[in-house]
Protein backbone atom coordinates (compact mmCIF):
# COMPACT_ATOMS: atom_id res chain seq x y z
CA UNK A 1 0.00 0.00 0.00
CA UNK A 2 1.14 3.60 -0.95
CA UNK A 3 0.56 6.16 1.49
CA UNK A 4 2.82 8.57 0.56
CA UNK A 5 1.08 10.45 -1.99
CA UNK A 6 -3.12 10.82 -1.78
CA UNK A 7 -4.13 14.09 -3.34
CA UNK A 8 -6.61 15.94 -0.86
CA UNK A 9 -9.54 15.45 -3.79
CA UNK A 10 -8.76 11.70 -3.50
CA UNK A 11 -8.82 11.57 0.14
CA UNK A 12 -12.18 13.72 0.32
CA UNK A 13 -14.12 10.72 -2.00
CA UNK A 14 -12.00 7.71 0.55
CA UNK A 15 -15.01 7.92 3.16
CA UNK A 16 -17.67 7.20 0.68
CA UNK A 17 -15.86 4.06 -0.63
CA UNK A 18 -15.60 2.86 3.03
CA UNK A 19 -19.04 3.72 4.05
CA UNK A 20 -20.65 1.78 0.41
CA UNK A 21 -18.29 -1.24 0.99
CA UNK A 22 -18.95 -1.81 4.88
CA UNK A 23 -22.76 -0.97 3.89
CA UNK A 24 -22.46 -4.22 1.42
CA UNK A 25 -24.92 -7.11 2.85
CA UNK A 26 -22.86 -10.18 3.91
CA UNK A 27 -23.39 -13.38 1.85
CA UNK A 28 -22.19 -10.86 -1.23
CA UNK A 29 -19.12 -12.04 -3.88
CA UNK A 30 -16.28 -11.47 -1.76
CA UNK A 31 -14.63 -9.38 -4.63
CA UNK A 32 -15.99 -6.54 -6.26
CA UNK A 33 -15.23 -4.47 -8.94
CA UNK A 34 -14.76 -0.45 -9.64
CA UNK A 35 -16.97 -0.40 -12.21
CA UNK A 36 -19.91 -1.83 -9.34
CA UNK A 37 -18.55 0.72 -6.77
CA UNK A 38 -18.55 3.77 -9.53
CA UNK A 39 -22.16 2.57 -10.58
CA UNK A 40 -23.40 2.89 -6.79
CA UNK A 41 -21.80 6.38 -6.09
CA UNK A 42 -22.63 7.81 -9.24
CA UNK A 43 -18.55 8.63 -10.22
CA UNK A 44 -16.59 7.52 -13.43
CA UNK A 45 -14.74 4.44 -13.50
CA UNK A 46 -12.03 5.72 -14.19
CA UNK A 47 -11.61 7.84 -11.41
CA UNK A 48 -12.29 4.79 -8.90
CA UNK A 49 -9.82 2.67 -10.50
CA UNK A 50 -7.22 5.11 -9.62
CA UNK A 51 -8.88 6.42 -6.46
CA UNK A 52 -8.33 2.25 -5.30
CA UNK A 53 -4.96 2.02 -6.81
CA UNK A 54 -3.72 4.78 -4.74
CA UNK A 55 -4.46 3.42 -1.52
CA UNK A 56 -4.35 -0.69 -2.20
CA UNK A 57 -3.01 -1.07 -5.01
CA UNK A 58 -4.53 -2.11 -8.49
CA UNK A 59 -7.77 -5.33 -8.19
CA UNK A 60 -6.93 -8.17 -9.95
CA UNK A 61 -8.14 -8.37 -13.81
CA UNK A 62 -11.94 -9.48 -14.16
CA UNK A 63 -12.19 -10.07 -10.97
CA UNK A 64 -11.58 -6.39 -8.54
CA UNK A 65 -11.01 -6.00 -5.72
CA UNK A 66 -11.10 -8.08 -2.44
CA UNK A 67 -13.82 -6.74 -0.45
CA UNK A 68 -12.46 -6.78 3.06
CA UNK A 69 -8.50 -6.13 2.08
CA UNK A 70 -9.59 -2.75 0.46
CA UNK A 71 -12.02 -2.03 3.47
CA UNK A 72 -8.68 -2.71 5.99
CA UNK A 73 -6.67 -0.55 3.49
CA UNK A 74 -9.24 2.45 3.36
CA UNK A 75 -9.24 2.32 7.33
CA UNK A 76 -5.90 2.48 7.67
CA UNK A 77 -5.34 5.50 5.27
CA UNK A 78 -7.93 7.29 6.42
CA UNK A 79 -7.01 6.24 10.21
CA UNK A 80 -9.88 4.85 11.25
CA UNK A 81 -8.08 2.29 12.66
CA UNK A 82 -5.97 4.01 15.08
CA UNK A 83 -7.62 7.66 15.48
CA UNK A 84 -5.31 10.54 15.96
CA UNK A 85 -6.61 12.93 18.74
CA UNK A 86 -6.67 16.33 18.49
CA UNK A 87 -7.79 18.91 20.68
CA UNK A 88 -9.15 22.54 20.07
CA UNK A 89 -8.36 25.77 22.06
CA UNK A 90 -10.50 28.48 21.51
CA UNK A 91 -14.37 27.20 22.90
CA UNK A 92 -16.53 30.57 20.95
CA UNK A 93 -19.33 30.23 18.15
CA UNK A 94 -16.75 28.55 15.66
CA UNK A 95 -14.37 26.26 18.07
CA UNK A 96 -17.69 24.77 19.32
CA UNK A 97 -19.41 24.42 16.10
CA UNK A 98 -16.24 22.11 15.04
CA UNK A 99 -16.68 20.13 18.04
CA UNK A 100 -19.80 19.30 17.23
CA UNK A 101 -18.46 18.26 13.56
CA UNK A 102 -18.68 14.92 13.09
CA UNK A 103 -17.74 14.05 10.11
CA UNK A 104 -14.09 14.90 10.96
CA UNK A 105 -13.85 10.75 13.02
CA UNK A 106 -14.60 9.62 9.33
CA UNK A 107 -11.19 10.89 8.46
CA UNK A 108 -9.38 8.92 11.48
CA UNK A 109 -9.42 12.23 13.69
CA UNK A 110 -11.20 12.77 17.15
CA UNK A 111 -11.25 16.19 18.83
CA UNK A 112 -10.63 14.64 22.27
CA UNK A 113 -11.47 18.11 24.41
CA UNK A 114 -12.03 21.74 23.90
CA UNK A 115 -10.43 23.94 25.94
CA UNK A 116 -11.08 28.05 27.17
CA UNK A 117 -9.23 30.23 29.62
CA UNK A 118 -12.58 31.95 31.00
CA UNK A 119 -14.32 28.29 31.77
CA UNK A 120 -15.45 25.69 34.48
CA UNK A 121 -15.55 22.17 32.99
CA UNK A 122 -18.71 22.20 30.61
CA UNK A 123 -20.13 18.48 29.62
CA UNK A 124 -21.14 19.64 26.16
CA UNK A 125 -22.77 15.19 25.46
CA UNK A 126 -21.92 12.01 26.28
CA UNK A 127 -18.24 11.87 25.13
CA UNK A 128 -16.81 15.45 24.94
CA UNK A 129 -15.72 18.32 27.39
CA UNK A 130 -15.10 21.90 27.82
CA UNK A 131 -11.83 22.20 30.35
CA UNK A 132 -10.14 24.88 31.87
CA UNK A 133 -6.73 26.08 30.42
CA UNK A 134 -5.38 25.08 33.55
CA UNK A 135 -5.50 21.21 32.77
CA UNK A 136 -4.08 21.74 29.37
CA UNK A 137 -0.89 20.35 29.41
CA UNK A 138 -1.63 17.52 31.81
CA UNK A 139 -4.14 16.61 29.47
CA UNK A 140 -1.89 16.50 25.94
CA UNK A 141 0.09 14.57 27.90
CA UNK A 142 -1.75 11.43 29.19
CA UNK A 143 -3.66 11.57 25.71
CA UNK A 144 -1.15 12.00 23.26
CA UNK A 145 -2.88 14.41 21.92
CA UNK A 146 -1.01 15.04 17.87
CA UNK A 147 -3.51 17.81 16.72
CA UNK A 148 -3.83 21.17 18.04
CA UNK A 149 -6.72 23.29 16.51
CA UNK A 150 -6.56 27.00 17.63
CA UNK A 151 -9.81 28.82 17.27
CA UNK A 152 -9.29 31.11 19.83
CA UNK A 153 -8.42 35.24 18.49
CA UNK A 154 -5.53 36.87 16.89
CA UNK A 155 -3.84 38.19 19.86
CA UNK A 156 -3.44 34.90 21.44
CA UNK A 157 -2.79 32.64 18.83
CA UNK A 158 0.82 32.56 19.16
CA UNK A 159 1.07 31.82 22.49
CA UNK A 160 -1.76 29.06 21.83
CA UNK A 161 0.68 27.29 19.33
CA UNK A 162 3.54 27.61 21.61
CA UNK A 163 1.76 25.76 24.20
CA UNK A 164 0.76 22.84 21.94
CA UNK A 165 4.22 22.68 20.88
CA UNK A 166 5.70 22.55 24.27
CA UNK A 167 2.48 19.36 25.42
CA UNK A 168 3.79 17.58 21.82
CA UNK A 169 1.64 18.23 19.59
CA UNK A 170 2.91 18.13 16.46
CA UNK A 171 0.66 19.75 14.09
CA UNK A 172 -1.57 22.36 13.94
CA UNK A 173 -4.62 23.52 11.99
CA UNK A 174 -5.00 27.49 12.61
CA UNK A 175 -8.17 29.43 12.21
CA UNK A 176 -7.18 32.81 13.56
CA UNK A 177 -6.56 34.96 11.20
CA UNK A 178 -2.73 35.19 11.35
CA UNK A 179 0.44 33.47 10.61
CA UNK A 180 2.29 31.57 13.45
CA UNK A 181 5.71 30.62 13.19
CA UNK A 182 6.42 27.12 14.06
CA UNK A 183 10.10 25.13 14.53
CA UNK A 184 10.68 22.98 11.02
CA UNK A 185 9.28 19.70 11.31
CA UNK A 186 6.07 21.22 12.84
CA UNK A 187 3.12 20.30 10.22
CA UNK A 188 0.79 23.76 10.28
CA UNK A 189 -2.50 24.59 7.98
CA UNK A 190 -3.62 27.56 7.99
CA UNK A 191 -7.58 27.59 7.15
CA UNK A 192 -8.57 31.04 5.39
CA UNK A 193 -12.01 31.12 5.58
CA UNK A 194 -12.49 34.17 3.62
CA UNK A 195 -10.66 33.27 0.60
CA UNK A 196 -13.42 30.76 -0.43
CA UNK A 197 -15.93 33.53 -0.61
CA UNK A 198 -13.30 35.87 -2.04
CA UNK A 199 -12.76 33.34 -4.62
CA UNK A 200 -16.24 33.16 -5.45
CA UNK A 201 -17.05 36.89 -5.40
CA UNK A 202 -13.98 37.27 -7.80
CA UNK A 203 -15.87 34.39 -10.03
CA UNK A 204 -19.07 36.24 -9.89
CA UNK A 205 -17.95 39.62 -10.69
CA UNK A 206 -15.89 38.34 -13.90
CA UNK A 207 -19.33 36.58 -14.91
CA UNK A 208 -20.49 39.75 -15.44
CA UNK B 1 -6.94 46.24 -15.60
CA UNK B 2 -6.54 41.98 -16.01
CA UNK B 3 -9.51 40.74 -13.27
CA UNK B 4 -9.95 37.68 -15.14
CA UNK B 5 -7.71 35.19 -13.64
CA UNK B 6 -6.55 35.82 -10.27
CA UNK B 7 -5.17 32.92 -8.47
CA UNK B 8 -6.81 32.35 -4.95
CA UNK B 9 -3.28 32.63 -3.35
CA UNK B 10 -2.80 36.13 -4.99
CA UNK B 11 -6.31 36.86 -4.02
CA UNK B 12 -5.26 36.33 -0.84
CA UNK B 13 -2.62 38.86 -0.17
CA UNK B 14 -4.34 41.72 -2.03
CA UNK B 15 -6.27 42.98 1.23
CA UNK B 16 -2.55 42.93 2.98
CA UNK B 17 -1.36 44.94 -0.17
CA UNK B 18 -4.38 47.50 0.57
CA UNK B 19 -3.81 47.94 4.35
CA UNK B 20 -0.52 48.33 4.16
CA UNK B 21 -1.08 50.82 1.24
CA UNK B 22 -4.25 53.04 2.47
CA UNK B 23 -2.07 53.22 5.94
CA UNK B 24 0.89 54.74 4.46
CA UNK B 25 1.65 58.66 5.90
CA UNK B 26 0.22 61.35 3.36
CA UNK B 27 2.60 63.66 2.25
CA UNK B 28 4.97 60.51 0.99
CA UNK B 29 5.58 60.02 -2.60
CA UNK B 30 2.74 59.79 -4.24
CA UNK B 31 5.09 56.54 -6.10
CA UNK B 32 5.97 53.14 -4.33
CA UNK B 33 7.74 50.47 -5.06
CA UNK B 34 7.36 46.90 -5.26
CA UNK B 35 10.61 46.60 -3.01
CA UNK B 36 9.65 48.76 -0.44
CA UNK B 37 6.35 46.88 -0.48
CA UNK B 38 8.10 43.66 -0.44
CA UNK B 39 9.93 45.06 2.42
CA UNK B 40 7.10 45.88 4.81
CA UNK B 41 4.89 43.13 4.47
CA UNK B 42 8.45 40.55 4.55
CA UNK B 43 7.26 39.02 1.10
CA UNK B 44 9.87 38.25 -1.56
CA UNK B 45 9.96 41.41 -4.30
CA UNK B 46 9.00 39.11 -7.66
CA UNK B 47 5.82 38.18 -5.95
CA UNK B 48 4.71 41.73 -5.24
CA UNK B 49 5.45 42.42 -8.66
CA UNK B 50 3.55 39.50 -10.15
CA UNK B 51 0.99 39.92 -7.53
CA UNK B 52 0.20 44.24 -8.33
CA UNK B 53 0.95 42.97 -12.05
CA UNK B 54 -2.12 41.11 -12.06
CA UNK B 55 -4.26 43.67 -10.52
CA UNK B 56 -3.12 46.73 -11.87
CA UNK B 57 -0.50 46.20 -14.58
CA UNK B 58 3.18 46.72 -14.63
CA UNK B 59 4.90 49.59 -12.71
CA UNK B 60 7.06 52.45 -13.96
CA UNK B 61 10.18 51.37 -14.11
CA UNK B 62 12.52 53.02 -11.56
CA UNK B 63 9.96 54.81 -10.30
CA UNK B 64 7.28 52.03 -9.25
CA UNK B 65 3.01 52.22 -8.87
CA UNK B 66 1.35 55.35 -8.30
CA UNK B 67 -0.15 54.98 -4.84
CA UNK B 68 -3.59 56.46 -5.27
CA UNK B 69 -4.19 54.57 -8.79
CA UNK B 70 -3.10 51.22 -6.84
CA UNK B 71 -4.97 51.24 -3.86
CA UNK B 72 -8.13 52.04 -6.75
CA UNK B 73 -7.03 48.91 -8.60
CA UNK B 74 -7.03 46.89 -5.22
CA UNK B 75 -10.27 48.04 -4.19
CA UNK B 76 -11.82 47.22 -7.18
CA UNK B 77 -10.53 43.37 -7.76
CA UNK B 78 -11.59 43.12 -4.45
CA UNK B 79 -14.87 44.72 -4.85
CA UNK B 80 -14.79 46.63 -1.74
CA UNK B 81 -15.82 49.53 -3.61
CA UNK B 82 -18.92 47.87 -4.66
CA UNK B 83 -19.77 45.09 -1.76
CA UNK B 84 -21.24 42.11 -2.60
CA UNK B 85 -24.34 41.16 -0.64
CA UNK B 86 -24.42 37.52 0.93
CA UNK B 87 -26.85 36.07 3.27
CA UNK B 88 -26.98 32.97 5.54
CA UNK B 89 -29.55 30.12 5.85
CA UNK B 90 -28.65 28.35 9.11
CA UNK B 91 -28.07 30.50 12.45
CA UNK B 92 -26.82 27.36 14.45
CA UNK B 93 -23.43 27.57 15.78
CA UNK B 94 -21.14 27.75 12.46
CA UNK B 95 -23.68 30.05 10.81
CA UNK B 96 -23.22 32.41 14.10
CA UNK B 97 -19.25 32.28 13.94
CA UNK B 98 -19.09 33.09 9.98
CA UNK B 99 -21.89 36.01 10.70
CA UNK B 100 -18.92 37.12 13.42
CA UNK B 101 -16.02 36.97 10.86
CA UNK B 102 -14.95 40.41 9.78
CA UNK B 103 -12.26 39.38 7.77
CA UNK B 104 -15.14 39.22 4.91
CA UNK B 105 -15.43 42.20 3.93
CA UNK B 106 -11.91 42.84 3.54
CA UNK B 107 -12.78 40.22 0.74
CA UNK B 108 -15.57 42.39 -0.55
CA UNK B 109 -18.57 40.78 0.43
CA UNK B 110 -21.36 41.68 3.52
CA UNK B 111 -23.22 39.34 5.08
CA UNK B 112 -26.29 41.26 5.00
CA UNK B 113 -28.53 38.88 6.76
CA UNK B 114 -28.82 35.13 8.52
CA UNK B 115 -32.28 33.34 8.46
CA UNK B 116 -33.55 30.39 10.33
CA UNK B 117 -36.63 28.32 10.58
CA UNK B 118 -37.62 28.90 14.29
CA UNK B 119 -36.54 32.44 14.94
CA UNK B 120 -38.43 35.20 15.70
CA UNK B 121 -35.97 38.54 14.68
CA UNK B 122 -33.16 38.61 16.95
CA UNK B 123 -30.96 41.78 16.57
CA UNK B 124 -26.99 40.57 17.36
CA UNK B 125 -25.34 43.93 16.88
CA UNK B 126 -25.43 47.38 15.36
CA UNK B 127 -26.10 45.77 11.73
CA UNK B 128 -26.43 42.38 11.90
CA UNK B 129 -30.06 40.28 12.17
CA UNK B 130 -31.29 36.65 12.27
CA UNK B 131 -34.55 37.07 10.61
CA UNK B 132 -37.06 33.83 10.06
CA UNK B 133 -37.28 32.18 6.66
CA UNK B 134 -40.55 33.64 6.42
CA UNK B 135 -38.88 37.34 5.18
CA UNK B 136 -36.52 35.23 3.48
CA UNK B 137 -37.30 36.10 -0.47
CA UNK B 138 -38.14 39.43 -0.30
CA UNK B 139 -35.19 40.63 1.73
CA UNK B 140 -33.23 38.95 -0.91
CA UNK B 141 -35.43 40.65 -3.78
CA UNK B 142 -34.64 44.32 -2.14
CA UNK B 143 -30.98 43.70 -1.18
CA UNK B 144 -30.16 42.16 -4.69
CA UNK B 145 -28.43 39.47 -2.92
CA UNK B 146 -26.48 37.62 -5.06
CA UNK B 147 -24.17 35.06 -2.74
CA UNK B 148 -25.93 32.60 -0.32
CA UNK B 149 -24.04 30.74 2.50
CA UNK B 150 -25.17 27.46 3.09
CA UNK B 151 -25.05 26.30 6.83
CA UNK B 152 -28.07 24.25 7.88
CA UNK B 153 -27.81 20.33 7.94
CA UNK B 154 -27.64 17.71 5.31
CA UNK B 155 -31.66 16.89 5.27
CA UNK B 156 -32.43 20.63 4.11
CA UNK B 157 -29.43 22.15 2.31
CA UNK B 158 -30.96 21.49 -1.32
CA UNK B 159 -34.11 22.57 -0.80
CA UNK B 160 -32.62 26.03 1.12
CA UNK B 161 -30.71 26.18 -2.30
CA UNK B 162 -33.62 25.72 -4.74
CA UNK B 163 -35.13 28.61 -3.13
CA UNK B 164 -31.73 30.80 -2.76
CA UNK B 165 -31.85 30.08 -6.69
CA UNK B 166 -35.14 31.44 -6.85
CA UNK B 167 -34.72 34.69 -5.77
CA UNK B 168 -31.99 35.36 -7.69
CA UNK B 169 -28.88 34.31 -6.11
CA UNK B 170 -26.43 33.46 -8.46
CA UNK B 171 -23.54 32.04 -6.49
CA UNK B 172 -23.61 29.26 -3.39
CA UNK B 173 -21.04 28.33 -1.00
CA UNK B 174 -22.04 25.39 0.74
CA UNK B 175 -21.11 24.41 4.15
CA UNK B 176 -23.43 20.90 4.50
CA UNK B 177 -21.22 17.98 3.91
CA UNK B 178 -23.68 16.68 0.83
CA UNK B 179 -23.66 17.87 -2.78
CA UNK B 180 -25.89 20.09 -4.23
CA UNK B 181 -27.51 20.26 -7.41
CA UNK B 182 -27.09 23.86 -9.32
CA UNK B 183 -28.28 24.30 -13.29
CA UNK B 184 -25.44 25.47 -15.46
CA UNK B 185 -24.35 29.26 -15.01
CA UNK B 186 -24.55 28.79 -11.17
CA UNK B 187 -21.28 29.37 -9.47
CA UNK B 188 -21.01 26.89 -6.45
CA UNK B 189 -18.28 26.07 -4.08
CA UNK B 190 -18.47 23.33 -1.47
CA UNK B 191 -16.68 23.88 1.82
CA UNK B 192 -15.30 20.77 3.39
CA UNK B 193 -13.93 21.73 6.54
CA UNK B 194 -12.96 17.98 7.68
CA UNK B 195 -10.62 17.87 4.36
CA UNK B 196 -8.34 19.87 6.17
CA UNK B 197 -7.70 17.81 9.04
CA UNK B 198 -8.12 14.66 7.14
CA UNK B 199 -4.87 16.33 5.10
CA UNK B 200 -3.15 17.53 8.02
CA UNK B 201 -3.69 13.74 9.51
CA UNK B 202 -2.64 11.87 6.09
CA UNK B 203 0.36 13.85 6.66
CA UNK B 204 1.50 13.36 10.44
CA UNK B 205 1.09 9.49 9.72
CA UNK B 206 3.50 9.69 6.51
CA UNK B 207 6.22 11.60 9.00
CA UNK B 208 6.86 9.05 11.28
Amino acid sequence: MENNAIPKATLGRLPHYLRYLKGLSPGTSPYISATSIAKALDLGDVQVRKDLNAVSGAGKPKIGYETEALIRSLETVLGCDHMTAAVLVGAGKLGKALLDYDEFEEYGVRIAAAFDCNTQTIRLNRTKEILPMTQFDSFCKSNHVQIGIITVGQGSAQSVCDRMLKCGITAIWNFAPCALSVPAGVLLKQEKLALSLAYLNNQLKKSF
